[in-house]
């Protein structure tokens, strides 16, 4: 129900997915009076679709400016709450929602609970980088104010999710968000999580400056929400005007746009290398459960590449590595010689 | 002497920018028998010019990678140490220096002192926007921990800066950096920050996010210099991934490359309008003088854009401006009814 355009978006989204992706199975949570027809509309046809989604209908809806703490005490049978109850009673493997991201974050964490030493949720984010590749960026904003640990657990989630998602058989690099070496390097907390990182089994590779975000040379970068939301609005605004620039230079006279015509292609190709569509679909972890949040402006092939990173996700048990991952580093803790203990109990 | 090119760079723009500028007169603080063969070299037959500038022997220079602590207690004969001393010294309006950031700052407040009030010098910056105006953001690196009292003491400084860069009439918008409505609304700092900037004589207009600082909705972004330094990285390294990008796809194939050799007008002004070159030379602002950091990179165009900054902000009495800004908060302050006074002495 949630995001800028509802299940205008949301639902042609489900159907391409589902008929790309044949081991999926979706649950539909929302007022199943407007999704009906949508669905129907949708489906055309194909009516085989049918039998690998199903309906569930919540009275309810998160409005996009909600505050949290009303979306979670007033409405108890919003789609976004009884989505996540059916990750939490196993009905499904992952929840995916383009709706208000403090509420989806507050529900979580009340319906599913933290996994146990993780603290603090956080949001994780794959962009794009020069080597092709993705970089996962996390937190993007649930998390102000961080301690040490709260950055060494994000890295911890960080790598799991990495693993979960691309497949990988070495360990993903991680590296620690800060600034200049010239400048005052970085404040203590920064200095402490790097610490902890360091001592750890993580595969850490030291600091990243923003500009390693699209360097391609770390698999996974960790900072604090305020820092990494600035950071990804940043990107957002600075890849906006770039792009109306380049439309501006092509549309500023006959030639120019004749210009524009005959390299369509090649800046066709540009823009799918940059597209923010291909990469849309936050993870939410530290949870018990996985889930994943869209942009809310969404379009229909965005909203598609955010559930298949949430089916992705769960079909590569995300939960499993970063419980793994925790079991780790508590045996660590155990061991006398280990440091590791602090990092989990702070 | 500073820079990855030093006075392969500098002289050569230093004779550009004293042709193009009939008022100007250089000091060039260096090692005498390194600047005069490249002096010479660069000034070809137009001995003319020589009469507008000097060259100040220094026999030392800061290293890039030195510590600032080092280059402070140990070099006291260094180019850079000169060069702020003869703006201390009234010899010179402004200095410029591509060299080591943490020095500068250090030799610069130790030897010129802080403006009263201020506690703490920050780098500003002013950034391209959609607007085809600039946005100036600051801080971009000089202080990591900071304190509402600063932010809102970057306000002011910013405010100042952009009235004596851009003759303006009207005062210049003043918007406070923070993260998405969504999410948890900043943090302490940041809420406390704004409640000062709101009560004060600034044309402050309320929060921005990230995307903001591109968008051209305000003229001075202030932030801590963490955020700021990872903003100003994270614009960097995403600028260089898209030109990369386009790059690549115009050179993929022998058609493209025709394309590539058509479009070349239109590229080539699309470039021009991000070229970091143009933007080069950021303010060290707070010191009792006038101090410009060039990027050290910066090639001969970029340096040049960063003594025409300089001798813009000394031309226009950025520092009259900034003291005249703190009298008035400083006058506000004495009124019993006005509730800036702990601002000022936080």
């Amino acid at each position: 129900m949630g995001g800028d355009h509802g299940i205008a978006v949301t639902i042609p989204a489900c159907v391409s997915f589902l008929r790309s992706e044949s081991g999926a199975y979706l649950l539909l949570v929302g007022r199943q009076a407007d999704i009906e027809p949508a669905l129907s509309a949708a489906l055309g046809g194909g009516d085989s679709l049918r039998q690998r989604l199903e309906i569930v209908d919540a009275p309810e809806v998160v409005e996009m400016d909600e505050a949290p703490a009303s979306a979670l005490r007033g409405k108890r049978r919003s789609s976004m709450r009884l989505a996540i109850e059916a990750v939490r009673d196993a009905r499904a493997d992952a929840c995916l929602s383009a709706g208000n991201t403090g509420a989806l974050m507050a529900i979580s964490r009340f319906v599913l609970k933290m996994l146990p030493d993780i603290e603090r949720p956080a949001i994780a984010f794959q962009l794009p980088n020069r080597s092709g590749g993705t970089t996962t960026m996390l937190d993007l904003g649930a998390n102000v104010d961080c301690e040490p640990g709260h950055l060494f657990q994000f890295g911890l989630m960080g790598s799991a999710l990495v693993t979960a998602l691309e497949h990988r058989e070495s360990p993903p690099t991680v590296a620690l968000l800060n600034i200049g070496e010239e400048l005052i390097k970085g404040n203590d907390t920064v200095k402490q999580a790097g610490a902890l990182l360091r001592e750890s089994s993580l595969n850490y590779i030291g600091y990243a400056e923003g500009d390693d975000i699209y360097a391609g040379n770390c698999d996974v970068i960790v900072c604090d929400g305020f820092v990494g939301n600035v950071a990804l609005k940043t990107s957002e605004g600075l890849a906006q005007m770039m792009g109306a620039f380049i439309r501006e230079e092509f549309s500023r006279n006959w030639i120019s746009k004749l210009m524009a015509l005959a390299a369509a292609p090649v800046l066709r190709r540009f823009k799918r290398r940059v597209d923010p569509d291909r990469y849309n679909g936050a993870a939410l972890v530290g949870l018990r459960g996985v889930v994943f949040k869209s942009h809310g402006s969404a379009s229909l092939a965005a909203f598609e590449a955010a559930l298949r990173r949430a089916y992705d996700a769960a079909d590569n048990r995300l939960l499993d590595r970063i419980r793994a991952s925790l079991d780790q580093v508590r045996a660590n803790s155990n061991d006398p010689a280990g440091s590791s203990s602090v990092v989990l109990s702070s």
